[in-house]
This record gives structure tokens, C-alpha cells and sequence, in this order.
């Protein structure tokens, strides 16, 4: 598979799994507008590919991400839509949006530090697995800054009330209460636990069909979007489109005592 | 007092409750559309009899219910509305939104297997009271289908962020890990436990008035679905209601230190 | 700083906090009318005052709040708007809803006990601390009354699952339960702790810059009301105002490994 040429990420395709490795380590993975960029281009570009069933996001060198790159932001910018910074800090929510609605399973393996940006990308992933040490903030404040593309993000992953709490503080938490809070799915003990995790996630998933997972992932993005009644009604037809196509050989599959055809 | 006849559900009043059992239980209390149709009937033959105060639905033979009964699908159907299809499975969310909005307060007694649609139900239960071995799961992605009529139920229950993992995995969890997800109010160890709760709760549930509780559902079933400040208009003349009927006669028994008229 | 005169309520303030205290303690500080519209007038009289940071809200005598006063309300209003006991019950929903808003960080110190109306002000605090032994519950029903302008806040709170047995049972639930359910952020063992901690919080929040987290709160009350694109959006504008005021102080006593100029 011919995948956009990267220059801030690490980018491998195997067994229908696409990892993609944030490669800033020098700043722990600190994202800049090219980052961003890139990431958006390589998720874009298997949006198509139903061969591509999981998307692994990870960090370099045991850190997920410390969120914005600071170090390149014009602090004299205006504030009007296509003012530089308007756009660098939007393209961040853009990226995200995106990521939101890969109709793969993403999946964030978080460790080291999960700061700003960090964070806005693990509450959009279907499976985030985090190490008891991970760090988790939302530091913005104290520096003066709204996380502007991020907190919409942490609102609809744990709910308003823990997000008042953690951006108005800035304070920091750790693994299990990031489990707690509704942040991450699974916390292990240590690195090897950590990539044992990962292998199961990605064992289940590739017992569930690869478009009836797509179909899914698509109606639950919807939920509080479309009235419910019309989203019943969506949903009716995704139910009858996976049933005549993979629910058929899934069934059968069930009934036969055999894999599934989509199982390796 | 007259209830619809039923073939799949064993139905019974007494003291202000009415008890539904879904009764398939060479299937696991799989639901089929005549099963469906039934709940339906009795759930909505009782909405303005304000004599019924709790509805209790559990499964015979101490499974809840293991879903859809896929024996009874068509494979090769389209997916359009008015197919037979389409609409056995649109059936299933109009069973469980009718359940969601009784002005009766439901309880689910979850034991053995909770599964696919039976999830469904349990998620628009106002209380759910589940054994410690009871096993939650959407399996139907592994099967090449959509859990269609029953994510949308299950985002609003848990939220999305474990609703993905669910769906997207088809994984189990347990009764203690679907108290923590927010599937159910109460775990308990073992059979006598469970009707134990089950007692309490609907003791509980005696000691509230019926208009008001009924009031009170229609008015928390409404957050997000009206525009704030119009729901909170509505409530207040919800509470001039309760005040001048139910809300006399309960302040009156709370000042003279006696049982409420609708206390047995 | 010339705040409005109040009856029931203790303000004080001191080195950015505003410090209200309901006082009503022969009435475990029940709300009358009085009460609320002090409330309203206090909160509204700071809303432009960046240099209040924090608003702590706490009860007389080791209790929080008991609820709306009974004893005021007279059971034979019509349940028209205009009608007193509409604009009773009304007031409260409008307290709360403004209290939510105001752009400092709002404290609940939760003793005692937190009943009714009090749940309500504790659903819309940034920050809650609650006491081991601090009571919660919505017994409104069991006195045949709606919680009318208090349930929509806790469906915003703790999400519908929890308020539906909460209220339908008018059961009570302490310190623990209270954070698992998410009313509250920290549990605290006795008095002495519960102090520590609100100093603790009150430290942090003085980390983060005035005008950085009124703008992120604003953002955050936002998700869900505004359409998705079009909030990210706007928070660009708000990352855009905040980097060129507080943003190139903060950023640049973090590089200087200074204090920014609003840490006392």
C-alpha cells in the first residue's frame, strides 16, 4: 500500500493494521503544523481501504505527545479566521475531527507524557490502553493559553464535570484515575504488559467484521446528532446492509462451528 | 385488571406492580417478533394506569436475554423500509424507546446472559439490578451485523467512549465491570441477594409518589432534547402540579409524621 | 469591593476570593426566595470582575444546604407562569443556571448534608469537595413534589442513568458514592482535610491565568450547544486572544523559569 511520504511520522501497514509513530522525540513528540499535516494526509488516505481494519497510534520513545509545538507560535498574531495562528490552532481540531471518524478502530497506546494535543487525540480513539505511569494534562491554562481544540474533545470523552476540574486547575493525573475518569479503557503494569494489551485489542478486532465495524462506528458517531427516531431508521438499513453481505457468512460461520471469512 | 394475552411473556400484577417475565428460555429468551410485539402491547396497556407503579422485566429460568433470535432471519432482504427486515429490526427500537418513556419507573433483573437487544433493554431501565456473574456483551459485529437498534440505547446509557470499545470488540464484561461502565445501579452475590435488592428497591420506589415519579421521568427524559430554558419553565409548572395534589398530601404526612397516602 | 447587601448570605472577600456562605443554619440552610436572589444578585455583581478568580460556596454550621424552604410555599397556586409559587420554583432554575456561568472558578465545600436545591448548586460548581459522611439525596418525590429545577442539572451532571434511580427512589448516597457517580471531585476523611484541600485547589487555580480559564469555561459550557465545526471555530479565536495577551506572559515565564505575573 502506497502511503503519503512523512517526515514527523513513522508510518508501517501490517497484517490490515497501520501504526502510525509520532517521531518528534527530541520535544517528546510535541506536534507542529507539518505533524498534523502528515496525519491527516495518512489517515485520509485509508479512509477507502477496508484491507486497513485497525489504526495504532503511538509515541516515539515511550512518550505519546506533549501536546502543541509552542515553540513555533506567533504570540502577535490577530484572532480573524486565516490570521497563521487562527489556522495552525484550528488544524489541530481539523486533524482530530478526522481521526474521530476513521471508519477503522483506532487505537492510542499511551505512555510517558499525554499533554494538550496529546489528550485530544487519545479521547477520539476507540481503544486507548494506558501504562500506570502515563501523565495526563491539560496544562494550557498556566500557560496563559485556552486548549481550545482539545477541550471540546475531553468534554464528550468524560463529561463536563471532570473537565472543569482538569482545565481550570491544570492539574495533572496518572493511569488509573485516567481510567477512572473515562479517558482510557484498559491500564497495564509495565511495557510488557503495555504491548500484550495491545495484541489482544488487536486479536478482538479482527474477529468483528471489517464493514460491519465501519457501519457501527458510524452510527454511534451520530448519536445526539440526528433525532433519534431518523437514527433508528438509519440504523435499520445499516442492520439490513451488514446482514445480505458479512452477517450472512457470519451467521453461517456461527452456525458451522468454522472462522469467519474475515478471520486470518 | 386486563392485560393483553401473551405466547412469549409471562405477565403478573400485584400490589402496584407489574411483573413481566420474557419466557423463551430453550432460547436463552431470545427475542423474535412476537415477543417484541407482546412487550409493546402490555407496556403501553398500562400507560395511564397510574394503579401500576414499577414494571419488573427479567428472563425465565435466570438468563435475562441472549438478543435477537437470528432463526428468524432473512438473509437476502433489502434494505429498505417497509422490507420485512428492516422492519423486524426497526421493531426492536421501538419496543425499547416505548419501555424507555413509561411513566411507570422499569426495573431489569439481570441474571445469566445479557446480550445484543437484551442489552438494549437493560440500558433504559431506571434501575438495573444485576448478579456479580451476570455477562454483558454485543456480539453482533462478530457476526457480520450491526447492533443496530441497541448502540444508539447504549451511547445514551454509558457514553461513547466505552460503547465503542464494546461494540468495536464484541467483548464481554462482567456484572461488576457493568457497574462501573454505568450499565446498572446494583451488583449482587448470588440469587437471594438479587431479590433481596429487588424488594428493597421497589419498597423504595413505594415510598415515592406516583404522579410526581411519573412527572419527574417525563422531565429527566427531556434534558438535551428541549432548549434549557423552555425545559426549565415546563419543570415549574411540573412542580405547581405535584405541589397542589401529591406535594399537599406528602408535606402534610412529613409535618405530622405520618405515611403518605400512596404508601401501603 | 462594594458588594450587594445580604440578609442570608456571609460574602467576604479576600486575595481574589469571593467567599459566600448560606446562612440560614437553624434551617440547615434550606433556600427561601431571599436566599436565591441574593445569590443572583452577588454572582452577577462579579461577573466582570477578573480580579475575583474563585467564588467558594459553602453552608453555616457544617451543613451545605437542605434544599428549597417548605415552609414557604403555599399548595394552592395555579401552575401558570406569574403565578408565585411558578416564579418560586423558577428562581432557583435561574440561580443555578447563572451560577454555572460565571466566568470564576465556582468551589462547593459540600458538609453535612446536600439536599434538593442543594444538589443543584453542587451539579454546576467547577470544583466540589464533599466530606466523608456528607449526605446526598433528591427526596422530593417521597414529599409528592417534582425536582423540578434541580433534575435537569443532575442529567448534566452525573448523565441520565444515576438521576433516574436518584430521583425515582429518593434515595440517599454519601462522600464515596458521590465521587463515583461524579457529583463530586474529592471526598475528603474530616474537617481539617476537607480545609487542606480547598486551600490546595485555590493554590492551583491561581496557577492558571484569569483570562485563559473564563475563556475555557465559557468554550467547554459550549460543547453540545453550539454545532461542532462551528465551536472549533470560535475556540480558535479564543487560542488566538488568549496567545497574544496572557499567552506571550505565560509562555515566556515558563522559558524564563519565572512565575507569570498572575501567581501571587
Amino acid at each position: 500500500m502506497k502511503l503519503p511520504h512523512c517526515q514527523e511520522l513513522i508510518t508501517k501497514v501490517s497484517k490490515g493494521v497501520l501504526y502510525i509513530t509520532l517521531n518528534r522525540p527530541h520535544k517528546k513528540n510535541a506536534m507542529n503544523l507539518a505533524l498534523v499535516n502528515e496525519l491527516i494526509s495518512v489517515v485520509d488516505c485509508v479512509k477507502d481501504k477496508r484491507s486497513i481494519r485497525v489504526i495504532v497510534i503511538r509515541g516515539a520513545e515511550n512518550n505519546f505527545c506533549s501536546g502543541g509545538d509552542i515553540s513555533g507560535m506567533n504570540f502577535d498574531g490577530a484572532s480573524e479566521t486565516h490570521d497563521p495562528m487562527w489556522l495552525f490552532n484550528r488544524t489541530f481540531g481539523k486533524m482530530i475531527t478526522l481521526v474521530n471518524s476513521a471508519p477503522q478502530v483506532v487505537v492510542t497506546v499511551l505512555e510517558g507524557v499525554v499533554l494538550g494535543g496529546g489528550i485530544g487525540l487519545a479521547c477520539i480513539s476507540d481503544v486507548a490502553i494506558a501504562d500506570i505511569n502515563t501523565k495526563f494534562a491539560m496544562p494550557e491554562t498556566r500557560l496563559g493559553i485556552v486548549p481550545a481544540q482539545i477541550a471540546p474533545f475531553v468534554v464528550s470523552r468524560i463529561g463536563l464535570m471532570q473537565t472543569r476540574r482538569l482545565t481550570l486547575l491544570g492539574e495533572s493525573i496518572y493511569g488509573e484515575e485516567a481510567k477512572a475518569l473515562g479517558f482510557v479503557h484498559y491500564v497495564t503494569q509495565n511495557q510488557d504488559e503495555l504491548e500484550t494489551q495491545l495484541k489482544n485489542v488487536i486479536v478482538k478486532i479482527m474477529l468483528c467484521a471489517p464493514e460491519a465495524n465501519a457501519l457501527t462506528k458510524k452510527l454511534i458517531l451520530q448519536v445526539g446528532l440526528v433525532e433519534h427516531e431518523q437514527l433508528l431508521d438509519e440504523a435499520a438499513s445499516y442492520f439490513c446492509n451488514s446482514l445480505k453481505n458479512e452477517g450472512k457468512e457470519g451467521t453461517a460461520a456461527f452456525l458451522e462451528k468454522r472462522s469467519a471469512s474475515w478471520i486470518n
